[in-house]
Order: structure tokens, then sequence, then C-alpha cells
């Protein structure tokens, strides 16, 4: 299928009935924006995809048990400056007393809310400075300009991020336009920190739950599944998605052409957040795109993929402008799925560096020199023994990374 | 079993009927040393553990081979200088025409020679320089002190090493000395070298086949396997373990205690050299212990351990001298072992950092300073789930790793 979507203003307030806002609520000691919210004018689908860290955030724990019980919602809570993990079963208490002054000030459900937080962990919400900003937070998410409301939330669930992440598409469905909106914050550490994945989208598609559910699963597979900064994965990573139907679109149904249309939709939106999250990865100068092809299912593509985008060799070497095709074929070979390495191709942007297991000679100056000019290198690898293909993204190692995480100490 | 072994000098060479010996055959620009013998005197049993990594050097297909035909074995080569990785099949062949030549100048047939290389990959060898040095290198091997001849062994399979990595221990069974020895080669890498892991043990035990590579394995599990630079997995690591059978003991048979003795010397031989491996890591200025206990199953709590050893955050934190706890808890819960995080404690030397979940008020500046004043950091872990217990060792990421991994470009 071709690409039938083009993008479009208003990032997650682009879907119809959706507004967003954010605020200071001094939960951040620099002042900065830390308290956004999301709000759909009707009961939204809300399906979610959550860190698989044994130690989860009391917004983790809550937000599961709220989506199996009940997979709506109205809105979606976000701070920046408290991440409520480590924080027992007062940090559950404060997540809750939070999701209730969002349901309080909105007029509705407490049931209906989805929270989120990032920041440092084992440090306990400051419960009443979210209830002095909630006022202000819910009455700018009615009055703003929806896309100056958006961009505000986008900025409030940043950490150390160097940039906003978002992006709108519409994808027009039998005549009808369906809209997605999506807001992302990357892997920025301090101290006592960590890397925290946010991600947020917003649909206007009419579709039921366990189908947008799957959906959802499958755009996180293929996207923030197969990106890394680190490999270390956060106590309070998630994806939410809601759909409220509000599009004239008719309800998407399972294994139609219209559902593979948003599949796609959703896949680009969650990719580009994906790829923003990567590119502003901690101290990085690059991004790396991983491209597997010639593997025998697509799981083993994207295991790969991802391994190589992970290595801290290969991540150095792309630091150090060094096409180092032996790195490469070290990490894919570590990956644990087998192969016949008198078979491996590898590339590097054009540059063939190695073909059926055997170095090229290849123009190094030249190579180094495509390393050097360009922001995003791909790697490209192909296994020869089956049809299936996989991505993924990562970003160079440098100094800046060791600095970030290592220099500021207690 | 208390520990009934005590460190003797004499390295590789201590066992009875091992000699070894190390020259410089040119195979490294540096001109160092870069060719080692290992010899037996007899016909060991011999044990071997090899890389997973799908793509292998000649010398690890050919050990394979080798031993999966008939696990025995006279003497070892080892070169330092050219991988003979990705080579195809003239590597191969230079790898059979190097045995040739050992097997030759000792008198033996090819089929009891075992070798490893560790270098750049990509390079062939240039045979004619293996074949001009081995006069020399059997001359040595045969006639210098054991000790001294053991000594340039270690140096000669070191590529960007710090230090040679060496260890001799003695244990008394039923009142008969069994001597074991070992040297090995760590995680050093320059372009387009890779880290290559060897290790080569010795021993004078008599003892069946199958039962030495079981506890070779065993051994490389809770040793060799338990330690990371980077996470990397070279496509030359290897464990060659051989036992000739010349000490006065009889014969060990399984299942008794004075295998378990053995068991014991053998972990303890390999755990020294894999300590050695992970504190001269590239950029190291510290080694991390990571000791798991209240886990479910043996491998489950070294799992965690290696998770926690290999976790960048967690190395930055050691570099910056942060006794970070948050990271700590990130590490074990993102290892994939189910626990309940609310019966987690973690403790850093004597720190008890988190306990029951929750993290506890502690002397942040006394602990930063242990951190600072010490080569070796502990950090416990207690899952309370289980009775199994593991450890792991690590090194931190610091500046330097980046430098020699990224500056050196071709």
């Amino acid at each position: 299928m071709s690409e039938n979507w083009h993008v479009i203003p208003g990032s997650i307030a682009a879907p119809l009935g959706f507004r967003a806002a954010g605020v200071a609520a001094g939960l951040k000691p620099s002042g900065d924006l830390d308290l956004a919210l999301i709000v759909s004018d009707d009961e939204a689908i809300a399906a979610g995809v959550f860190t698989t860290n044994q130690v989860r955030a009391a917004c983790v724990t809550y937000g599961q048990a709220q989506l199996a019980a009940n997979p709506r919602a109205r809105a979606i809570l976000c701070n920046a400056g408290q991440a409520n993990a480590c924080t027992g079963a007062d940090g559950d208490r404060d997540n809750q007393a939070v999701a209730d002054l969002t349901a309080s000030a909105l007029g509705i459900d407490a049931d209906l809310i989805l929270t989120a937080s990032t920041g440092v962990i084992g440090q306990r919400f400051e419960v009443d400075k979210f209830a002095s900003a909630m006022p202000d937070l819910v009455e700018l998410a009615r009055s703003l300009d929806r896309e100056q409301g958006a961009d505000l939330a986008s900025k409030a669930i940043l950490t150390t991020d160097l940039a906003p992440k978002s992006i709108a598409i519409e994808t027009d469905i039998d005549g009808h336009p369906i809209r997605l909106g999506g807001i992302a914050k990357g892997s920025g550490m301090i101290h006592p920190n960590m890397a925290t994945m946010l991600a947020f989208v917003t649909c206007d598609a009419r579709i039921a739950s366990n189908l947008w559910q799957t959906m959802t699963r499958r755009a996180a597979n293929v996207s923030f599944n197969q990106i890394t900064v680190d490999g270390d994965t956060s106590t309070n990573d998630m994806l939410l998605a809601l759909a409220n139907g509000r599009s004239s679109a008719p309800e998407i149904a399972a294994n139609t052409p219209q559902a593979e249309q948003l599949q796609a939709a959703l896949d680009e939106v969650c990719i580009h957040l994906a790829k923003a999250i990567a590119q502003d990865g901690e101290g990085a100068t690059k991004l790396l795109e991983i491209r597997v092809a010639g593997a025998a299912t697509p799981t083993d593509a994207r295991h790969i993929a991802r391994v190589v985008a992970c290595s801290p060799l290969v991540k150095t070497a792309a630091y150090g402008c060094d096409p180092n095709w032996g790195r490469i074929a070290m990490a894919v070979g570590k990956a644990g799925v087998v192969f016949d390495q008198t078979k491996l191709d590898i590339a590097l942007g054009d540059f063939v560096l190695m073909q059926a297991g055997t170095p090229l000679d290849f123009d190094r100056a030249t190579a180094a020199l495509y390393m050097k000019e360009h922001d995003t290198l791909t790697i490209s690898v192909d296994l020869h023994r089956g049809t299936a293909s996989g991505l993924a993204w990562g970003c160079d190692l440098s100094y800046d990374y060791v600095r970030i995480n290592a220099e500021y100490t207690t």
C-alpha cells in the first residue's frame, strides 16, 4: 500500500474533539512547563502499552488496571518533575489524588482519567501544586487555540529533551478524513532520573476497543520498541492512544483495507515520534537507521536491527565517523539469530562494506566523509536467509552521554 | 565447602607436564610479543567453550570441529594481531596451515593442536611469519624456565590489555596435589578490532573427557559468562581447558566430593581471570561486583547480576561516583525476571540504599566517598523471592571508553 496520508498542523489537537494544554505547576525546580492535559470532548477508546520493567511507577500500575477494567478515557494528565516510582502505597494514593482532581475539574468520572509521570524517582508528588494548577490547566485546554494548546502540552511533558516531539497526519478513508496526532518525550536522564519514554496519540477514527489495542501494540512494536538510546528501560515508559470516533468515516473493521490504512497511519505517527526520540538521545550527534533484510521472520529482522542499534561499539564508531564493518558484523552475529555468515552483506549508506561475508575494498576516506556530513546514517544488513525485513533506530555514543550521566552527581 | 586451595607460582606451566612460551613473530605492527604456545608433554583431555556469535573466526569453527571429533590436545597456538575472522575459506586454510606448522615443529599429529586468534578482523594471516617464528617458539617452550615461559605466553596473547592476566592454584585431593593454571586476555578493541576474550586453563588432574567438559562449561557460566565490558560478543571468544592427568591423585569421578573440590578450584581460576578482564575493561577505572540474592533460581540471579553490570546508566553512575539507587532498581527491574518490587533491597558496599522497595535515607556524601576511594564497588541486591544467588562483574563507563572506541578512526 502506498502512503496515502499527509502531514497536517495541530499535533494532538488535530483530530476532531481533542484539546490540550500545558502549565507550569511548580513541579520542576526550573519553573518550566511541567503539567500537561489532553482532553477528548467525547469518551474515547483507550489503548496502552506499558513498560516491561518489574519496577513500575504508580501511574503504570494505575493505567494498566484502568484499561483492564474499562478501556475508555476522557483525559490524560501528565506531569514532569516527579516520576512517582519507588514511592510505595503513598505514591499510589498520590496518583489517585491527582486523577481525582482532574476528574473533578473536568466534571467527569475519575475512571475516565489516565495519568503519566516522568522525573525524579523516589520523590512524592506535591499534590497541592497539582490542585492549584488544575483550574488554569483545564481553562486553558478549553479556551486556547487548539494548536497552541497542543504545543504547550508537548513542552510540558519534557524533562531533559532538547526539543519537543510532535506530529499530526490525515488519511482519507473512503472519502472521509481521519486524523491522528501524537506527542512524545524521550530519554533524558538527570540524576536520579532515568530515561522515560512517554508518547500520547489521539485519533478521531471510530473503532472497536480490542482492534484499537491490537493496532496500538503493533504500532509500538515497529516504532518505540525499535529505538534505543542505551538499552535501559524506564519504570515509567508508556504509550497511550485515544480514539474518539468523531471522524465521519464509518467504523474501522478488522482485516479490511481500511484497517490496514489506519494501521499504516498509526505506524507512521509512532515511527515519526520514535525517530525523534532517538535523534534527541542524550549526547547524540547522529541518528542511526538500521535496515535488516533477508531474515526468516520480521521478529528476527527487528531483533537484529535493534541489537545493532544498541551495540556500544557500533555507536562509538558512528560517533567517530568510522566505517567499521567489523563491528557491524559482530553485532549482527551476536543477536542470537541463526544465519550463514558466508552470505552476509553489509552496507553503510551507499557503501557496500561486506558482501557474502567477506569485506570489500571500499573508499574509506569517502565513507568516513559520508558519516561526517550526514546527521542520519543508514546501516543496511542482508542475511539472505528469507524475505522478512525490519527497522530500528538509535543514536551514537558520545562523550556527552558519559558527561550527562556521570558528572551530574548528588 | 570451604576454600581448600591456595595460590602458587607458575601460571599455566604450574600443573605438571605443561610448558609455554611467547615470541614476537611480527604479527603486530608494534613488534611486541604476539605468538604464544602452550604444550602438554602428554596428550591432555581438552574442553572448550566458544563464542555464541554467528560470525565466527576460523579458529573457532576449527576448534569446535576438533573437539567434537576427538576431545584431546597436546598444544594450543595463539596469535595476536589478526583475528582471522571474516576471511572466508582462505582463513580456514590459513588456520589449518599454522596448526600444521605447529604439529610439525612439535613432531605430533595436527589433530592434537588447537588454535586461537585475536586482533584485526578481515585480515589474513601472514603464514610465513608463523613459519619463521615456530622453531624459536618451540625451542623456548622446551628450554625456558617454566614460570618465565608462561609469563611470555601470558603477554603474547594480549592486544590492548593494560596488564597480563594469570593465576595458578593448588588443591589437595586425598593427600595428592592437583594444580591448575590459567591465562587470559580481555576486551581491548582498536579499530577494526573488537573485544576478544581468550582464556586458557591447564590442569594436571586425571579426569574423563565428558566430566571435564561439563566442569569447564560450568566454570565458564559462573565466571566469563558473568562479566561484561560493553555487552558486545566477539567473533573469536574462547576458553580452552586442558587436563593431562599427570597429578598423582586418583581419577576424579563425577558426583563425588573430589569432583566438587576440583570444580571449586576450576571456578576460582576462571573467576580470577574473569574479574581481571573486567577490571581491565577499556577505559575502566573501577571493578563492579554485583551480588544478587533471594532469587528463585541461580540462572535468574546470574541474569539479573549481569543486566545490572551491563547497564550504561549504572556504569556511568559508577564512573561519576554517584550512589544512584534508582538506576540500580531500574536495571534490576528490566532484566525480565518477575519479582515483587515492594520487597526489593539494594545496597552499595555497606550502604543500604533501598529496603522493601522504598529508598532509605542514607548519607549521600559518605556513600559517594566510598565510591571515590574504592577500586572495587559491590552492589548487593536481594529480591526476597527465593534462596538462589549469583554474581557478575563489570566496569564503569568512562570518557576513555568513548575515546578508545571512537577516536581511533581509519
